[in-house]
Protein backbone atom coordinates (compact mmCIF):
# COMPACT_ATOMS: atom_id res chain seq x y z
CA UNK A 1 0.00 0.00 0.00
CA UNK A 2 1.94 2.89 -1.11
CA UNK A 3 -0.99 5.01 -2.43
CA UNK A 4 -2.61 7.14 0.72
CA UNK A 5 -6.55 7.09 0.19
CA UNK A 6 -6.28 11.25 0.11
CA UNK A 7 -3.42 12.49 -1.45
CA UNK A 8 -0.81 14.64 0.83
CA UNK A 9 -0.80 18.09 1.24
CA UNK A 10 2.34 17.80 -0.49
CA UNK A 11 1.92 15.11 -2.96
CA UNK A 12 -0.10 17.84 -5.87
CA UNK A 13 -2.54 19.73 -4.14
CA UNK A 14 -3.81 22.91 -5.28
CA UNK A 15 -5.91 25.25 -3.32
CA UNK A 16 -9.19 26.60 -4.67
CA UNK A 17 -11.50 29.14 -3.72
CA UNK A 18 -15.10 28.81 -4.53
CA UNK A 19 -17.71 31.69 -4.57
CA UNK A 20 -21.42 29.75 -3.61
CA UNK A 21 -24.71 30.66 -3.89
CA UNK A 22 -27.86 28.94 -2.58
CA UNK A 23 -31.13 29.23 -1.74
CA UNK A 24 -31.48 27.68 1.87
CA UNK A 25 -35.08 26.58 2.06
CA UNK A 26 -34.35 23.07 1.50
CA UNK A 27 -31.05 22.55 3.23
CA UNK A 28 -29.83 21.61 6.79
CA UNK A 29 -27.66 24.41 6.44
CA UNK A 30 -24.14 24.34 5.45
CA UNK A 31 -21.87 21.82 7.51
CA UNK A 32 -22.05 18.29 6.60
CA UNK A 33 -24.60 15.81 8.64
CA UNK A 34 -25.11 12.67 8.39
CA UNK A 35 -28.47 11.60 6.71
CA UNK A 36 -29.29 15.27 5.83
CA UNK A 37 -29.27 17.38 3.04
CA UNK A 38 -26.37 20.12 3.33
CA UNK A 39 -24.53 22.39 1.18
CA UNK A 40 -21.52 21.03 1.75
CA UNK A 41 -22.61 17.61 1.64
CA UNK A 42 -24.50 18.63 -1.85
CA UNK A 43 -20.82 20.62 -3.41
CA UNK A 44 -18.24 17.72 -2.23
CA UNK A 45 -20.26 15.35 -3.79
CA UNK A 46 -20.74 16.68 -7.34
CA UNK A 47 -16.53 18.42 -6.78
CA UNK A 48 -15.25 14.62 -5.99
CA UNK A 49 -17.35 13.55 -9.00
CA UNK A 50 -15.36 16.12 -11.35
CA UNK A 51 -11.64 16.34 -9.15
CA UNK A 52 -11.56 13.45 -7.73
CA UNK A 53 -11.05 13.03 -3.69
CA UNK A 54 -11.46 16.18 -2.08
CA UNK A 55 -9.38 16.91 1.48
CA UNK A 56 -12.89 19.22 3.42
CA UNK A 57 -14.48 22.35 2.42
CA UNK A 58 -13.81 24.94 4.67
CA UNK A 59 -16.05 28.09 5.06
CA UNK A 60 -16.44 31.42 5.65
CA UNK A 61 -20.02 31.04 7.40
CA UNK A 62 -21.17 28.28 8.86
CA UNK A 63 -24.69 29.14 7.93
CA UNK A 64 -27.60 27.78 9.56
CA UNK A 65 -30.72 25.75 8.35
CA UNK A 66 -32.99 28.24 6.27
CA UNK A 67 -30.50 30.32 5.67
CA UNK A 68 -29.19 31.08 2.10
CA UNK A 69 -26.24 32.72 0.62
CA UNK A 70 -25.50 35.08 -2.69
CA UNK A 71 -21.81 35.56 -1.56
CA UNK A 72 -20.37 32.86 0.32
CA UNK A 73 -16.79 31.42 0.25
CA UNK A 74 -15.15 28.28 1.02
CA UNK A 75 -11.38 26.88 0.03
CA UNK A 76 -10.51 22.88 -0.69
CA UNK A 77 -7.66 21.27 -1.53
CA UNK A 78 -7.49 19.15 -4.61
CA UNK A 79 -5.29 16.75 -6.53
CA UNK A 80 -3.54 19.50 -9.45
CA UNK A 81 -3.52 17.14 -11.95
CA UNK A 82 -7.69 17.11 -11.90
CA UNK A 83 -7.58 20.75 -11.81
CA UNK A 84 -5.19 21.36 -14.84
CA UNK A 85 -7.41 19.20 -17.20
CA UNK A 86 -11.23 21.12 -16.11
CA UNK A 87 -10.02 24.97 -14.65
CA UNK A 88 -11.33 26.35 -17.60
CA UNK A 89 -14.49 24.37 -17.93
CA UNK A 90 -15.04 23.31 -13.71
CA UNK A 91 -18.28 26.23 -13.34
CA UNK A 92 -20.25 25.09 -16.07
CA UNK A 93 -19.60 21.42 -15.70
CA UNK A 94 -20.71 21.71 -11.88
CA UNK A 95 -23.57 24.00 -13.38
CA UNK A 96 -25.06 21.24 -15.00
CA UNK A 97 -24.16 18.44 -12.22
CA UNK A 98 -25.56 20.68 -9.08
CA UNK A 99 -29.09 21.27 -8.27
CA UNK A 100 -31.04 24.21 -8.85
CA UNK A 101 -30.45 25.58 -5.65
CA UNK A 102 -27.08 25.69 -5.13
CA UNK A 103 -24.36 27.17 -7.55
CA UNK A 104 -20.60 27.66 -7.84
CA UNK A 105 -20.03 31.38 -9.27
CA UNK A 106 -16.72 30.86 -9.76
CA UNK A 107 -13.67 28.67 -8.81
CA UNK A 108 -9.58 29.55 -9.22
CA UNK A 109 -6.60 28.47 -7.47
CA UNK A 110 -5.60 30.68 -5.00
CA UNK A 111 -2.59 30.73 -2.54
CA UNK A 112 -1.89 27.73 0.40
CA UNK A 113 -2.16 30.97 2.32
CA UNK A 114 -5.83 31.59 1.57
CA UNK A 115 -8.43 30.24 4.39
CA UNK A 116 -11.62 30.52 3.63
CA UNK A 117 -12.62 30.61 7.16
CA UNK A 118 -9.62 32.27 9.40
CA UNK A 119 -8.64 34.76 6.16
CA UNK A 120 -11.85 36.72 6.18
CA UNK A 121 -11.57 40.06 7.42
CA UNK A 122 -15.41 40.65 7.64
CA UNK A 123 -18.66 38.88 7.02
CA UNK A 124 -21.50 40.91 5.37
CA UNK A 125 -25.13 39.79 5.88
CA UNK A 126 -28.60 41.01 5.00
CA UNK A 127 -31.86 40.27 6.62
CA UNK A 128 -35.01 41.31 4.70
CA UNK A 129 -38.47 41.92 6.80
CA UNK A 130 -41.60 43.56 5.10
CA UNK A 131 -44.31 44.75 7.25
CA UNK A 132 -46.86 44.91 4.00
CA UNK A 133 -50.37 44.13 4.99
CA UNK A 134 -50.42 41.27 2.26
CA UNK A 135 -46.87 39.69 2.94
CA UNK A 136 -44.03 38.46 1.40
CA UNK A 137 -44.25 39.19 -2.23
CA UNK A 138 -44.38 35.51 -3.35
CA UNK A 139 -41.25 36.06 -5.83
CA UNK A 140 -39.01 36.53 -2.78
CA UNK A 141 -41.21 35.31 0.28
CA UNK A 142 -38.72 32.43 0.10
CA UNK A 143 -35.89 35.28 1.28
CA UNK A 144 -38.46 37.75 3.09
CA UNK A 145 -40.20 37.44 6.13
CA UNK A 146 -43.50 39.10 6.57
CA UNK A 147 -44.13 40.74 9.80
CA UNK A 148 -47.98 41.00 10.93
CA UNK A 149 -47.39 44.67 12.48
CA UNK A 150 -46.08 47.62 11.15
CA UNK A 151 -42.44 48.65 11.74
CA UNK A 152 -40.78 51.85 12.29
CA UNK A 153 -37.39 52.82 10.13
CA UNK A 154 -36.39 55.48 12.40
CA UNK A 155 -36.59 53.01 15.28
CA UNK A 156 -35.04 50.46 14.14
CA UNK A 157 -32.19 52.56 12.88
CA UNK A 158 -31.73 54.31 15.85
CA UNK A 159 -31.96 50.85 17.73
CA UNK A 160 -29.45 49.58 15.63
CA UNK A 161 -26.91 52.37 15.76
CA UNK A 162 -26.42 51.35 19.54
CA UNK A 163 -24.86 47.87 18.68
CA UNK A 164 -22.35 49.40 16.50
CA UNK A 165 -18.83 48.61 17.78
CA UNK A 166 -16.24 46.15 19.96
CA UNK A 167 -18.29 45.17 21.88
CA UNK A 168 -19.01 41.65 23.93
CA UNK A 169 -22.18 39.90 22.13
CA UNK A 170 -22.92 37.53 24.95
CA UNK A 171 -26.80 38.72 25.09
CA UNK A 172 -26.71 37.28 21.45
CA UNK A 173 -25.01 34.23 21.37
CA UNK A 174 -24.94 30.90 21.90
CA UNK A 175 -22.25 30.25 24.62
CA UNK A 176 -19.94 28.27 23.69
CA UNK A 177 -17.54 26.45 26.10
CA UNK A 178 -13.74 28.59 25.69
CA UNK A 179 -14.66 30.84 23.01
CA UNK A 180 -15.07 34.54 23.06
CA UNK A 181 -18.27 36.53 22.40
CA UNK A 182 -16.71 39.89 21.80
CA UNK A 183 -17.10 40.89 18.29
CA UNK A 184 -16.50 44.08 15.99
CA UNK A 185 -20.04 44.62 14.53
CA UNK A 186 -18.51 47.37 12.08
CA UNK A 187 -22.30 47.62 10.23
CA UNK A 188 -25.49 47.51 11.22
CA UNK A 189 -28.14 49.98 9.49
CA UNK A 190 -31.79 49.39 8.55
CA UNK A 191 -33.12 50.96 4.97
CA UNK A 192 -36.50 50.66 2.97
CA UNK A 193 -35.95 49.59 -0.40
CA UNK A 194 -37.91 50.35 -3.38
CA UNK A 195 -40.48 47.75 -2.96
CA UNK A 196 -40.94 48.59 0.36
CA UNK A 197 -38.86 45.69 2.14
CA UNK A 198 -36.93 46.66 5.07
CA UNK A 199 -32.98 45.37 4.52
CA UNK A 200 -30.44 45.06 7.20
CA UNK A 201 -27.23 44.86 6.70
CA UNK A 202 -25.09 43.66 9.26
CA UNK A 203 -21.62 43.26 9.06
CA UNK A 204 -18.55 42.19 11.56
CA UNK A 205 -15.26 40.56 11.61
CA UNK A 206 -17.18 37.74 12.04
CA UNK A 207 -20.26 36.21 14.42
CA UNK A 208 -21.34 33.66 17.15
CA UNK A 209 -23.82 31.25 16.05
CA UNK A 210 -27.42 32.53 15.27
CA UNK A 211 -25.72 36.15 16.68
CA UNK A 212 -27.47 38.14 13.56
CA UNK A 213 -30.63 36.27 13.98
CA UNK A 214 -30.85 37.43 17.64
CA UNK A 215 -29.88 41.16 17.01
CA UNK A 216 -32.76 41.45 14.02
CA UNK A 217 -34.74 39.63 16.64
CA UNK A 218 -33.95 42.14 19.17
CA UNK A 219 -34.12 45.15 16.92
CA UNK A 220 -37.75 44.23 15.07
CA UNK A 221 -39.29 44.34 18.67
CA UNK A 222 -37.93 48.13 19.03
CA UNK A 223 -39.48 48.64 15.49
CA UNK A 224 -43.13 47.32 16.34
CA UNK A 225 -42.95 49.51 19.62
CA UNK A 226 -42.89 46.72 21.87
CA UNK A 227 -39.23 47.77 22.93
CA UNK A 228 -38.35 51.06 23.99
CA UNK A 229 -34.93 52.22 21.64
CA UNK A 230 -32.02 51.67 23.94
CA UNK A 231 -33.09 48.19 24.74
CA UNK A 232 -30.98 46.11 22.58
CA UNK A 233 -27.73 48.16 23.64
CA UNK A 234 -29.03 47.74 26.97
CA UNK A 235 -28.49 44.03 26.68
CA UNK A 236 -24.71 44.35 26.17
CA UNK A 237 -24.16 44.63 29.56
CA UNK A 238 -25.03 41.31 29.76
CA UNK A 239 -22.76 38.39 30.35
CA UNK A 240 -25.15 35.57 29.63
CA UNK A 241 -27.51 34.76 26.15
CA UNK A 242 -30.86 36.96 27.18
CA UNK A 243 -33.15 34.36 26.89
CA UNK A 244 -36.16 37.44 26.30
CA UNK A 245 -34.35 37.90 22.76
CA UNK A 246 -36.24 35.86 20.18
CA UNK A 247 -33.81 34.93 17.45
CA UNK A 248 -35.84 36.22 13.54
CA UNK A 249 -37.16 33.50 11.68
CA UNK A 250 -33.38 31.49 9.06
CA UNK A 251 -35.52 32.69 6.05
CA UNK A 252 -35.40 36.17 5.56
CA UNK A 253 -31.47 36.11 6.34
CA UNK A 254 -28.76 35.94 3.29
CA UNK A 255 -25.06 35.93 3.65
CA UNK A 256 -24.32 38.04 0.30
CA UNK A 257 -20.03 38.80 0.89
CA UNK A 258 -16.66 37.77 2.49
CA UNK A 259 -13.91 40.03 2.29
CA UNK A 260 -10.59 39.16 2.51
CA UNK A 261 -7.15 41.25 2.23
CA UNK A 262 -6.88 42.98 -1.20
CA UNK A 263 -2.91 41.71 -1.12
CA UNK A 264 -2.61 37.88 -0.97
CA UNK A 265 0.85 38.79 1.13
CA UNK A 266 -1.74 39.41 3.32
CA UNK A 267 -3.44 36.09 4.22
CA UNK A 268 -1.45 34.51 6.46
CA UNK A 269 -0.77 37.15 8.68
CA UNK A 270 -4.59 37.72 8.95
CA UNK A 271 -5.30 33.56 9.26
CA UNK A 272 -2.93 33.62 12.50
CA UNK A 273 -4.63 36.93 13.84
CA UNK A 274 -7.90 35.50 13.47
CA UNK A 275 -6.60 32.17 15.22
CA UNK A 276 -5.14 33.73 18.16
CA UNK A 277 -8.13 36.17 19.46
CA UNK A 278 -10.98 33.39 18.63
CA UNK A 279 -9.53 31.81 21.61
CA UNK A 280 -8.38 33.65 23.80
CA UNK A 281 -6.66 32.27 27.26
CA UNK B 1 -87.32 28.64 -2.69
CA UNK B 2 -87.46 32.57 -3.03
CA UNK B 3 -84.16 32.45 -2.41
CA UNK B 4 -81.93 32.44 -5.04
CA UNK B 5 -78.32 30.24 -4.30
CA UNK B 6 -75.84 32.86 -5.80
CA UNK B 7 -77.50 36.71 -5.36
CA UNK B 8 -78.75 37.91 -8.66
CA UNK B 9 -77.23 41.36 -9.95
CA UNK B 10 -79.18 43.53 -8.88
CA UNK B 11 -79.73 41.72 -5.40
CA UNK B 12 -77.14 43.85 -3.53
CA UNK B 13 -73.52 43.12 -5.45
CA UNK B 14 -70.90 45.51 -5.56
CA UNK B 15 -68.22 44.74 -7.94
CA UNK B 16 -64.46 44.73 -6.48
CA UNK B 17 -60.91 44.87 -8.66
CA UNK B 18 -58.26 42.97 -7.13
CA UNK B 19 -54.52 43.08 -7.50
CA UNK B 20 -52.83 40.05 -7.32
CA UNK B 21 -48.95 38.49 -7.18
CA UNK B 22 -48.39 34.62 -7.15
CA UNK B 23 -45.45 32.25 -7.71
CA UNK B 24 -46.74 30.12 -10.51
CA UNK B 25 -44.12 27.39 -10.08
CA UNK B 26 -46.88 24.97 -8.29
CA UNK B 27 -49.98 26.05 -9.80
CA UNK B 28 -51.78 24.95 -13.03
CA UNK B 29 -52.05 28.33 -14.30
CA UNK B 30 -54.76 31.32 -13.80
CA UNK B 31 -57.59 29.07 -14.74
CA UNK B 32 -59.99 26.76 -12.69
CA UNK B 33 -59.85 22.98 -13.41
CA UNK B 34 -61.40 20.12 -11.49
CA UNK B 35 -58.36 18.47 -9.32
CA UNK B 36 -56.23 20.80 -10.39
CA UNK B 37 -54.37 23.55 -7.75
CA UNK B 38 -54.80 26.68 -9.93
CA UNK B 39 -54.57 30.42 -8.61
CA UNK B 40 -58.46 31.39 -9.28
CA UNK B 41 -59.09 28.15 -7.76
CA UNK B 42 -57.45 29.17 -4.33
CA UNK B 43 -58.21 33.12 -4.74
CA UNK B 44 -62.35 32.05 -4.97
CA UNK B 45 -61.95 29.37 -2.61
CA UNK B 46 -60.40 31.92 0.46
CA UNK B 47 -62.39 34.87 -0.86
CA UNK B 48 -65.80 32.68 -0.48
CA UNK B 49 -64.80 31.96 2.96
CA UNK B 50 -64.61 36.17 3.87
CA UNK B 51 -67.37 37.28 1.21
CA UNK B 52 -69.55 34.69 0.56
CA UNK B 53 -70.68 33.22 -2.62
CA UNK B 54 -68.47 34.76 -5.36
CA UNK B 55 -69.66 34.93 -8.89
CA UNK B 56 -66.46 34.14 -10.87
CA UNK B 57 -63.01 35.61 -11.12
CA UNK B 58 -62.92 37.46 -14.59
CA UNK B 59 -58.74 38.05 -15.09
CA UNK B 60 -56.70 40.54 -17.54
CA UNK B 61 -53.93 37.44 -18.48
CA UNK B 62 -54.98 34.06 -18.19
CA UNK B 63 -51.32 33.23 -17.38
CA UNK B 64 -50.32 29.57 -18.27
CA UNK B 65 -49.08 27.19 -15.76
CA UNK B 66 -45.88 27.82 -14.14
CA UNK B 67 -46.13 31.84 -15.25
CA UNK B 68 -45.82 34.14 -12.01
CA UNK B 69 -47.58 37.56 -11.97
CA UNK B 70 -46.65 40.70 -10.62
CA UNK B 71 -49.46 42.96 -11.23
CA UNK B 72 -52.75 40.88 -12.15
CA UNK B 73 -55.79 42.42 -12.03
CA UNK B 74 -59.04 40.20 -11.67
CA UNK B 75 -62.64 41.64 -10.71
CA UNK B 76 -65.41 39.26 -8.99
CA UNK B 77 -68.67 40.64 -7.54
CA UNK B 78 -69.51 40.16 -3.89
CA UNK B 79 -72.49 40.99 -2.31
CA UNK B 80 -72.63 44.36 -1.09
CA UNK B 81 -73.24 43.33 3.23
CA UNK B 82 -70.31 41.09 3.35
CA UNK B 83 -68.63 43.85 1.58
CA UNK B 84 -69.24 46.51 4.14
CA UNK B 85 -68.31 44.60 6.67
CA UNK B 86 -64.76 43.69 5.39
CA UNK B 87 -63.59 46.43 2.94
CA UNK B 88 -61.24 47.70 5.26
CA UNK B 89 -59.46 44.36 6.64
CA UNK B 90 -59.90 42.20 3.75
CA UNK B 91 -56.22 42.12 2.69
CA UNK B 92 -54.83 41.56 6.06
CA UNK B 93 -57.30 38.50 6.64
CA UNK B 94 -56.95 37.31 2.99
CA UNK B 95 -53.49 37.52 3.78
CA UNK B 96 -53.42 34.91 7.09
CA UNK B 97 -55.66 32.46 5.02
CA UNK B 98 -54.22 32.27 1.18
CA UNK B 99 -51.01 30.39 0.97
CA UNK B 100 -47.71 32.24 0.79
CA UNK B 101 -47.24 31.84 -3.02
CA UNK B 102 -50.45 33.81 -3.77
CA UNK B 103 -51.25 37.51 -2.32
CA UNK B 104 -53.99 39.93 -2.83
CA UNK B 105 -52.06 42.86 -3.15
CA UNK B 106 -55.32 44.96 -3.04
CA UNK B 107 -58.84 44.44 -3.23
CA UNK B 108 -61.01 48.28 -4.05
CA UNK B 109 -64.60 48.84 -4.90
CA UNK B 110 -64.76 49.95 -8.71
CA UNK B 111 -67.83 50.91 -10.78
CA UNK B 112 -69.90 47.62 -12.82
CA UNK B 113 -68.69 49.41 -15.82
CA UNK B 114 -65.04 48.37 -14.39
CA UNK B 115 -64.06 45.03 -16.66
CA UNK B 116 -60.46 43.44 -15.59
CA UNK B 117 -60.54 41.40 -19.01
CA UNK B 118 -62.55 43.52 -21.49
CA UNK B 119 -61.36 46.83 -19.90
CA UNK B 120 -57.60 46.46 -19.91
CA UNK B 121 -55.79 49.21 -22.26
CA UNK B 122 -52.46 46.63 -22.06
CA UNK B 123 -51.03 43.82 -20.20
CA UNK B 124 -46.83 44.14 -19.90
CA UNK B 125 -45.02 40.82 -19.31
CA UNK B 126 -41.29 40.37 -18.16
CA UNK B 127 -39.31 37.57 -19.43
CA UNK B 128 -35.97 37.13 -17.70
CA UNK B 129 -33.07 34.42 -18.55
CA UNK B 130 -29.30 34.35 -17.32
CA UNK B 131 -26.52 33.61 -19.71
CA UNK B 132 -24.07 33.18 -16.80
CA UNK B 133 -22.18 30.13 -17.01
CA UNK B 134 -23.23 28.91 -13.38
CA UNK B 135 -27.06 29.13 -14.30
CA UNK B 136 -29.67 31.04 -12.57
CA UNK B 137 -28.95 32.05 -9.03
CA UNK B 138 -30.63 30.13 -6.99
CA UNK B 139 -32.80 32.85 -4.78
CA UNK B 140 -34.26 34.17 -8.52
CA UNK B 141 -33.62 30.32 -10.45
CA UNK B 142 -37.86 30.08 -9.64
CA UNK B 143 -38.35 33.23 -12.41
CA UNK B 144 -35.07 33.04 -14.22
CA UNK B 145 -34.43 30.88 -17.30
CA UNK B 146 -30.99 29.48 -17.43
CA UNK B 147 -28.96 29.51 -20.97
CA UNK B 148 -26.66 26.93 -21.79
CA UNK B 149 -24.86 29.56 -24.46
CA UNK B 150 -24.17 33.11 -24.52
CA UNK B 151 -26.68 35.95 -25.35
CA UNK B 152 -26.25 38.93 -27.36
CA UNK B 153 -27.95 41.65 -26.21
CA UNK B 154 -27.57 44.21 -29.38
CA UNK B 155 -28.51 40.99 -31.94
CA UNK B 156 -31.63 40.49 -29.23
CA UNK B 157 -32.97 44.11 -29.42
CA UNK B 158 -32.42 44.10 -33.45
CA UNK B 159 -34.62 41.08 -33.70
CA UNK B 160 -36.92 42.52 -31.47
CA UNK B 161 -37.38 45.84 -32.90
CA UNK B 162 -38.95 44.23 -35.61
CA UNK B 163 -41.87 42.72 -34.16
CA UNK B 164 -43.50 45.86 -32.77
CA UNK B 165 -46.58 47.50 -34.50
CA UNK B 166 -49.86 46.42 -34.94
CA UNK B 167 -49.50 42.99 -36.90
CA UNK B 168 -50.80 39.34 -37.48
CA UNK B 169 -48.91 37.33 -35.32
CA UNK B 170 -50.51 34.09 -36.23
CA UNK B 171 -47.09 32.44 -36.45
CA UNK B 172 -46.88 33.09 -32.72
CA UNK B 173 -50.28 32.07 -31.72
CA UNK B 174 -51.77 28.98 -30.93
CA UNK B 175 -54.60 29.23 -33.65
CA UNK B 176 -58.02 29.26 -32.07
CA UNK B 177 -61.37 29.32 -34.43
CA UNK B 178 -63.47 32.24 -34.76
CA UNK B 179 -60.47 34.54 -33.17
CA UNK B 180 -58.04 37.18 -34.79
CA UNK B 181 -54.51 36.83 -34.54
CA UNK B 182 -53.81 40.74 -34.83
CA UNK B 183 -52.51 42.39 -31.77
CA UNK B 184 -50.87 45.68 -31.42
CA UNK B 185 -47.44 45.15 -29.78
CA UNK B 186 -46.59 48.16 -28.46
CA UNK B 187 -43.24 47.18 -26.78
CA UNK B 188 -40.49 44.31 -26.73
CA UNK B 189 -36.99 45.41 -25.73
CA UNK B 190 -34.46 43.73 -23.95
CA UNK B 191 -31.96 45.35 -21.29
CA UNK B 192 -29.10 43.68 -18.95
CA UNK B 193 -30.14 44.01 -15.49
CA UNK B 194 -27.41 45.13 -12.83
CA UNK B 195 -27.25 41.36 -11.58
CA UNK B 196 -26.38 40.17 -15.80
CA UNK B 197 -29.86 38.96 -16.54
CA UNK B 198 -31.15 39.71 -19.71
CA UNK B 199 -35.09 41.00 -18.80
CA UNK B 200 -37.25 41.25 -22.23
CA UNK B 201 -39.97 43.85 -21.54
CA UNK B 202 -43.00 42.79 -23.54
CA UNK B 203 -46.36 44.98 -23.99
CA UNK B 204 -49.30 44.72 -26.28
CA UNK B 205 -53.14 45.16 -25.96
CA UNK B 206 -53.81 41.84 -25.40
CA UNK B 207 -51.59 38.37 -26.09
CA UNK B 208 -52.68 35.31 -27.66
CA UNK B 209 -52.05 31.75 -25.84
CA UNK B 210 -48.29 31.33 -25.67
CA UNK B 211 -47.38 34.08 -27.46
CA UNK B 212 -45.05 36.16 -25.15
CA UNK B 213 -43.13 32.39 -25.11
CA UNK B 214 -42.82 32.06 -28.73
CA UNK B 215 -41.91 35.87 -29.45
CA UNK B 216 -39.06 35.22 -26.81
CA UNK B 217 -38.30 31.73 -28.26
CA UNK B 218 -38.04 32.90 -31.89
CA UNK B 219 -35.42 35.96 -30.05
CA UNK B 220 -33.20 33.57 -28.43
CA UNK B 221 -32.46 31.73 -31.23
CA UNK B 222 -31.30 34.98 -32.67
CA UNK B 223 -29.45 35.98 -29.37
CA UNK B 224 -27.48 32.51 -29.54
CA UNK B 225 -26.44 33.12 -33.14
CA UNK B 226 -28.10 29.92 -34.43
CA UNK B 227 -30.88 32.48 -36.61
CA UNK B 228 -30.09 35.71 -38.15
CA UNK B 229 -31.66 38.83 -37.17
CA UNK B 230 -34.53 39.28 -39.25
CA UNK B 231 -35.65 36.22 -38.95
CA UNK B 232 -38.55 36.64 -35.99
CA UNK B 233 -40.10 39.43 -37.67
CA UNK B 234 -39.95 37.82 -41.29
CA UNK B 235 -41.86 34.90 -39.91
CA UNK B 236 -44.75 37.26 -39.74
CA UNK B 237 -45.72 37.09 -42.79
CA UNK B 238 -46.95 33.36 -42.53
CA UNK B 239 -50.95 32.81 -41.72
CA UNK B 240 -50.26 29.45 -39.62
CA UNK B 241 -48.30 29.04 -36.42
CA UNK B 242 -44.75 28.39 -37.17
CA UNK B 243 -43.88 25.19 -36.22
CA UNK B 244 -40.01 26.03 -36.12
CA UNK B 245 -40.39 28.37 -33.19
CA UNK B 246 -39.85 26.84 -29.80
CA UNK B 247 -41.92 28.12 -27.23
CA UNK B 248 -39.72 29.61 -24.19
CA UNK B 249 -40.05 27.63 -20.67
CA UNK B 250 -43.36 29.05 -18.51
CA UNK B 251 -40.90 30.12 -15.24
CA UNK B 252 -39.13 32.74 -16.98
CA UNK B 253 -42.51 34.65 -17.37
CA UNK B 254 -44.06 37.30 -15.14
CA UNK B 255 -47.46 39.14 -15.83
CA UNK B 256 -45.94 42.30 -14.15
CA UNK B 257 -49.10 44.60 -14.85
CA UNK B 258 -52.05 45.64 -16.13
CA UNK B 259 -53.56 49.42 -17.66
CA UNK B 260 -56.67 50.59 -17.33
CA UNK B 261 -58.21 54.12 -18.68
CA UNK B 262 -57.68 56.49 -16.11
CA UNK B 263 -61.35 57.82 -15.97
CA UNK B 264 -63.78 55.56 -14.87
CA UNK B 265 -65.46 57.34 -17.71
CA UNK B 266 -63.40 54.99 -20.10
CA UNK B 267 -64.27 51.71 -18.90
CA UNK B 268 -67.65 50.75 -20.56
CA UNK B 269 -66.08 52.11 -24.02
CA UNK B 270 -62.82 50.24 -23.81
CA UNK B 271 -64.44 47.09 -23.17
CA UNK B 272 -67.30 47.25 -25.58
CA UNK B 273 -63.83 47.93 -28.36
CA UNK B 274 -62.31 45.31 -26.68
CA UNK B 275 -65.29 42.67 -27.37
CA UNK B 276 -65.94 43.86 -30.86
CA UNK B 277 -62.22 43.78 -32.04
CA UNK B 278 -62.08 39.78 -30.60
CA UNK B 279 -63.97 38.44 -32.82
CA UNK B 280 -63.88 40.28 -36.38
CA UNK B 281 -66.56 38.82 -38.35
Amino acid sequence: MNEPAIPSRDGGLVRVRLDVAYDGTDFSGWAPQPDRRTVAGVLAEELTRILGPVDGLTVAGRTDAGVHATGQVCHADVRAAAWAGVRDTVVRRLAGLLPADVRVLAAVEVPVSFDARFGALCRRYEYRVTDAPWGADPLAARYTLAWPRPLDLPSLSAAAAGLVGERDFAAYCKRKEHSTTIRALTRLDWRRAPDGVLVATVEADAFCQAMVRSLVGALLAVGDGRRPVPWPAGLLARTERANEVVVAPPHGLTLVGVRYPADPAGYAERAALTRNRRSPV
